[in-house]
């Protein structure tokens, strides 16, 4: 049945096939994402707490990877996308078919999410979705989108989105560049789930660490229409564009700093491809863990 | 010894290898796993909580991977069994031997975990087996299979049995698709361990995220076996036919939307087969980690 | 200076370079293992707790397996020495100095951990080194050998010791086992640590999960040498043979199911070294994770 | 745009290019590193605690040897690569400036964290940046230097260092020697964080696992610089020095003793460079996880 079904559904068209992988990775990242928030603050930590989250966002990013990086590459994150086609490693054309993609998969992986947990999200609030501005506790609207910790400044927020963003980037710039530590793609989503693991538990305390506009805008929208009138406007702080402009900026600059530090500098010999399981060392003793002598 | 104990008890059937290997994966996953439940409720939390139960069953299911993966696929649950026979990927025929030798395995495990904790058990309960139907708590009979929270409608647990176990599918799929990220078979194990520990984190506040018909109906029955009479009929409740229904939808879901909006696209050129190592966007820059342009 | 000092003291002698691999590897092992206790213990669980013990013995184990890995197969552990000469993968004539080294690496490394928490010791317990028996807690002696849990009785101890070593063993077999998911020798010491850490999180109430006699016997000497007089006799329980005699019955018998269940049946075909990367299944569509029609 | 930008900023002198990816390999893993002790301490334990805190820097370090491994080998440590010379493994000359980088890079990043986390400090400590001796508890100053815990006698915590650093070093010996599990480069990274987990459940308690002078030292200078006046005699103890020589005896232990009990006894035959996948013992059946009869 399936080999059928797979031919008269198919799609040649390369970027609709793109858009398609970024749809349904971003869909997946989100969907664990949102529900590891919702798992620990609907069961009142019994089921999960700070770490846990962690993990549900790491592991997101994990399988989102998984699902879309053949296809596309897996940016499921329109600063991702920005800055690698700042970088010229993504046609400017495709920029905004990505973008769309992933804000239209961030919504209905938040809808999912609100369905999933809608008898819970009722019984814990009887209905009433409110957002206590004086106890500096979004409530349950912390699901979906991130807000700012009571200490903090805009210009903090902001900082942090650019660095946190930055560290990303950085981080995703060494597991995919070929000449470096010569990841194979089977353990990208390896390494870039573990990147989203230690940001977590590292920059997180501030504001949620978003570090995704697609991720941060479209839930802050659903959990809009379900009821929590302040998602945009909570505690008189216009919070909701942080997230959005943070990201941007420090993936830009994430990507650059890579170029600049490491990946300019590679020599132009051939040895690009050496496989992996025979140490860089034996070809060029100049570098590798092997030996810097 | 063991190379003439091992041409002694030689089998060549195919189908009977598949069968226990079938078994004894399942045996392995449903080891850890309702031991893991145990560990955490026989202490009174002293040697674990919800997050060490979550690694319990991620690791339940990659060892149960590692253990079957090269005889019969792995598939551990009649809701895989089924999906991947509707995809076209095991025969029909072999479709009941699978379930039957599942639900044997998460039997005889079922049963080993209840003999293995029962001095603790034993010394928790003072031999009265009973479930509080007043305090929302199925007590120690939840050691074996999963029962709703209190928030928790038909429908609802019914959505999160599908939804749950159509996000496995969909990660497994891309786990196992040769196109995509091209996951070698030692990999296999830890991306599916990874996304049951992802799935926990996320999707086991409502009901406890079975998403596998064996690995809830067999421990059920030992704990009737074994004493809790309720373990049916709980709280009023009809609960025991969701987790084996909702993951059979789920999971033929899961299946038919990766091929949707990934694996009935992929160009049908010759470089399926790129060696682990080699970055595919060497050979087709139009995808791939490394260049999407 | 290395290259001139490796030729200086240059051992060729394959027994000789095997026992120094097991006696560093064992030493690792339990240096990890037990100083995890001691942090969780001596810090009132401030810097750790049942979870992060489970991971220190993970962690001491992969890195066990990464020092004598390529050298002895690192068992690390007599109840693995013995079942892998049972099985006929190792020399009779090897088990005596394999298991010397064992029980010698493990007295090194609890002698360690002893000094470099003397401090610690000193300051937890007035240099009262005591064993509560009426708490039902052996207390500081907890750091270096396994005591049982209140409710458990010899029998129950002994099964959980057998049913624990076997798991470890059925997991290690097909880790190991080349015509299973094909493992490469550089991720099994990732698999077999969290091997270990499932067992942590599932099996290790009723009586810490020792699995292992050099890892209990030789700590647990050492806790008599520096005080804690009743570590053989504590709470009037005869409890020290049990984590040495049960590992070997569980260890055997688990080999032996592993073999029962799947590997005496693989087919004789050649396609044993296919390299990884390349899915088995497109050699035998008869197995493996892609098809298994 | 970024081929042009490579071009016109290419370095091509090695030693340059190796500075600059210690540097920023070291600024990655002190950015994490010190920003999970931040996120801890500044939410009161509401994001994190120390096993979140040991994630932190295990994946601090992960991340740092992904960016400058195949630059630099990833020394990140003075200790390393002092270590790495007196075995012959790294240029006499180049110790200097890698040192350099390596502190340089610590101090930026215990700067950005210092950044990134001041409103937080600020709400905190209402800006005295106190140290309270009497409570035994350095406070926000240890966000940034590691202090003894109440126990710690100078000795007691220079032999931590000592085992600490040592064990470390033992772990990347292994994990780097091409003769022992074979690990690809591509696998270097997560073992090495997961030796840095290991040791961070396993011997934080006494004082807080520096084993890198530069982590040490530098986010010290910067909260003295900050306004943390007691950050080198904090309870009239001159601690501050410990962590910078215990490091360097400890990893030349380390290399030492990995020599002596492995890498000086490898067989000098020609099967160094197996291919991942391919089992050594197919090789040289004396050897190797499957064999070793």
């Amino acid at each position: 049945m399936a080999p059928k079904l797979m031919k008269m559904i198919r799609v040649e068209a390369p970027l609709l096939r793109e858009i398609m992988a970024e749809f349904l990775g971003t869909f997946i990242l989100v969907l664990f994402g949102d529900a590891s928030v919702a798992q620990s603050k609907l069961s009142n930590e019994a089921n999960g707490d700070f770490f846990s989250i962690n993990w549900g966002w790491a592991i997101g990013v994990m399988m989102g990877v998984l699902v879309a990086g053949g296809v596309s590459g897996a940016h499921l994150n329109p600063a991702v996308t920005l800055a690698m086609a700042c970088a010229g490693r993504l046609a400017i054309i495709k920029v905004f078919f990505y973008m769309l993609a992933q804000y239209l998969g961030a919504f209905a992986a938040a809808a999912s999410v609100l369905g999933v947990y809608s008898d819970a999200i009722q019984y814990a609030s009887n209905g009433t979705l409110t957002m206590n501005d004086e106890a500096n506790d979004p409530g349950l609207a912390g699901i979906f989108a991130t807000y700012p910790a009571p200490w903090l400044s805009v210009a903090g927020g902001l900082g942090d989105q650019i660095l946190g963003t930055m560290l990303l980037l950085l981080c995703i710039c060494a597991i995919t560049d070929k000449k470096n530590t010569q990841i194979p793609s089977a353990l990208v989503p390896m390494y870039v789930g573990f990147t989203i693991l230690g940001i977590g538990v590292c920059f997180g305390a501030n504001c949620g660490y978003a570090l995704n506009p697609a991720r941060d805008l479209s839930p802050r929208l659903i959990s809009l229409i379900a009821g929590w009138e302040q998602s945009f406007s909570w505690d008189n702080y216009n919070w909701f564009w942080v997230p959005i402009v943070g990201p941007h900026i420090g993936a830009i600059l994430g990507v650059f700093i890579y170029i600049a530090f490491v990946e300019a500098h590679w020599p132009e010999d051939g040895d690009e491809l050496v496989p992996v399981g025979v140490p860089r060392a034996s070809f060029n003793k100049d570098r590798g863990f092997a030996a810097s002598t």
